[in-house]
């Protein structure tokens, strides 16, 4: 490998600008993703912060040995930058020299530059580090990070303000044994399940609030739906009349979010050849008509009348893709024993409450409702759980000194995403899924 | 009280839109703030999400008793909206009748809606859910969500990624019995002191990541630079040539973000009073540098000549704001001793690192560096240091398949917050903080 003198400061060029250097030679770095000799020449494919860049190399025009360039090294190439229409991104840059700024010290184990890696959930997640570096797989949590900014551009203009509440917690914010504990200093703590009672003590300061953060679940399912650990996208805002101002809400979050990604992720829309869909309106049910429609259209018997299986949230998807052309559904009105002590139950049937869920492509995404505000009302329920009302003494001063009306939701990022690009398994969408089985890498 | 029919879907006005509506009658909701009785009428102040209005009761166009309306009910008034220059926001509600949507249960105890709240800091934590309601100190919040607005602007416009790494790990990132250990299914697992790792291993994936997530340090310290749960701003860039690059990248972030704070949080601004600086260059020096000046200048004897004590770091601030005016500076090549396995030694001076400091009126608020991307280079000095270096595969799998040169900072949102506007203790900058004596609420 011949060394040339690199000078970063003069033509050294970000691959964002590189457009405005056509028929100029500059240098940019990169690490080589795949190397593809052809008869004569060679393709060098370089991944560079977003996108692939192609390069060619030839005897012709470059100064140096093929043989020097490897796979996954870091380098800054000297090339010149082409307009060719045969490449994907219409750029192509001729090779004429390179430095090695970093070497790896072996070959993968696993083959990561492939249109798709080849191998199992267990093995694609097992070496996430170098998997991730798969254009597609990376593609994933661009989108990812996408929603992200979509999300919050919309929360941003609507009066929101983003809080950061304590993931350590004196307490279950949903109740059940699927909780992780820690010592705190000789006391016992748990990781939180979801922001609740803060994101609630907060809607009494600022009205709207929102947080996307990690939230924690012991629960031992292993399943494809589940993880240990994801990102909760929670908001939070007062003076609702009813939950339905939180579905109207949620989906105009969702629509504008949707058209965010359209237009600025349009390369990994492409690549991963997502189908982002259309939102105008999104249908809702009850719980209990669902259930009924499903059991009449698929001839099933109701074995549990409490809750869905996770069969018949697909069924019901497919019955609403049928009938109105929607990716997503809302069900309302879920039963008061299934939901936490904070749900306000139906005035007119107390034995279901003002919440819903909203289901998409066959999956749960977002969990939703009215809260309790009224001091009493909330005490009252607690009481009538057997909750031990004192322990909750510092949640329930927000209530005691005046809350108004509320409602709210936490949608799982990863499982969004999964739905969003098609993927069954969430994991599929998590950088570095937790669960059951799994704690590395 | 009299209940009027408030229909809230015909002139329900958000409090965004107020001054489209100059000489209407509108309904507006929010929580009453204050009620401060004069003689003849009554200032009847609102709390909505950002701001504090003005509304004016008397019974020349009031319907009601004054005595029906309290402090702390959530409303929705129906009011004539004036033009008056006397009061803050130049708009004034003359009320003419309003509903009660949710009234406290006591009064509070803590006054909440004096300038201040006037009480010790444990009052005030312990109180939180309805203190944060006081307006100043809501403002701290809004400043902190518009820090992190700013942030990220910079961010997703030079070319970052956002990523979400685990907070449950295998491993401490930053050695030390700082850790918090949990139970995972019967393993030993970790809450994460830093997204160290992973944002290096995402380096080789995207080149440019950043991150804005709670980390947790089990340290025993009790003082008022200390929080076991905190907020950190994690960048991480590959292909630097020095370390000095990220401090660049820091400036500018910074100055931009505060650019952004004046623009979007002048209200909040001025009614704390932040002094927010303008940055234009900041000074460097090196920790021997500093070390020596701070001794010589204030005929100090040096007593730790591997780390500072917190009031070195004030006297250096002092130092450099007195010289040179900027209420920054960055403290660089820190004791290798001092740093993790993963700092990059200076090649001339090997007992120091590619590390730095930024100092901000006087405490530490970054951490940063270049870190080893050479596999060989990061084993020798893992097991030069006595670890195990087979514990660390997973991680190491990054530099072993090739990780471009890199470095990176983490900031502490609460620490910048905190000295930002002001405070000595970064807990009144801390939304609930979490301390070695405090887990609620």
């Amino acid at each position: 490998m011949e060394n040339i003198t690199c000078n970063l400061s003069t033509s050294h060029v970000e691959v964002e600008q590189i457009r405005n250097h056509i028929g100029e030679a500059v240098k940019i770095h990169g690490i080589v993703y795949k190397i593809r000799e052809m008869s004569g020449f060679a393709f060098v494919i370089l991944k560079t912060k977003k996108a692939l860049l192609q390069c060619v190399y030839s005897q012709e025009f470059s100064s140096f040995e093929l043989a020097a360039l490897k796979e996954n090294m870091s380098v800054v190439i000297t090339g010149e930058v082409i307009n060719d229409e045969r490449s994907r991104t219409g750029i192509e840059v001729r090779l004429i020299d390179f430095i090695c700024l970093s070497a790896p010290v072996d070959e993968t184990p696993v083959v990561i530059n492939n249109k798709e890696v080849a191998a199992t959930i267990d093995t694609l997640l097992d070496y996430r580090p170098i998997t991730l570096r798969n254009a597609k797989e990376r593609a994933i949590f661009q989108i990812q990070a996408g929603i992200c900014r979509g999300l919050r551009k919309f929360l941003d203009e609507n009066g929101f303000t983003e809080i950061h509440s304590p993931k350590i917690v004196f307490s279950g914010a949903e109740g059940g044994a699927n909780i992780f504990k820690l010592d705190y200093f000789g006391r016992e703590a748990y990781l939180t399940q979801s922001p609740q009672f803060y994101k609630r003590i907060m809607v009494g300061v600022f009205e709207r609030v929102y947080e996307i953060a990690p939230v924690f679940r012991a629960e031992k399912h292993d399943t494809s739906r589940h993880i240990n650990e994801y990102t909760s996208v929670d908001f939070e805002i007062g003076f609702i009349e009813s939950f339905y101002e939180i579905m109207q809400l949620e989906t105009r979050m969702l629509s504008e979010t949707l058209d965010f990604l359209r237009k600025h992720y349009s390369e990994e829309i492409t690549l991963l050849k997502v189908d982002i869909p259309t939102i105008t309106e999104i249908p809702a049910v009850t719980f209990n008509e669902a259930k009924e429609l499903i059991a009449s259209t698929y001839k099933r018997k109701i074995t549990d009348f409490e809750d869905f299986e996770p069969e018949e949230e697909k069924l019901l998807c497919d019955l609403v893709k049928k009938q109105t052309g929607s990716d997503f559904v809302f069900v309302t009105h879920y039963k008061a024993l299934k939901r936490p002590f904070y749900a306000m139950n139906t005035p007119q049937n107390p034995e279901v409450t003002e919440s819903f869920d909203l289901l998409f492509r066959g999956m749960e995404i977002t969990t939703g409702g009215q809260r309790i505000h009224d001091y009493n009302e909330q005490v009252a329920k607690m009481q009538s759980r057997g909750m031990n009302v004192e322990a909750f003494n510092k949640y329930l001063m927000a209530h005691k000194y005046g809350l108004p009306p509320h409602g709210g939701l936490g949608i799982g990022l990863e499982r969004l995403t999964a739905k969003l690009i098609g993927f069954q398994n969430v994991r599929h969408a998590t950088m570095f899924p937790r669960d059951i089985n799994r704690l590395e890498p």
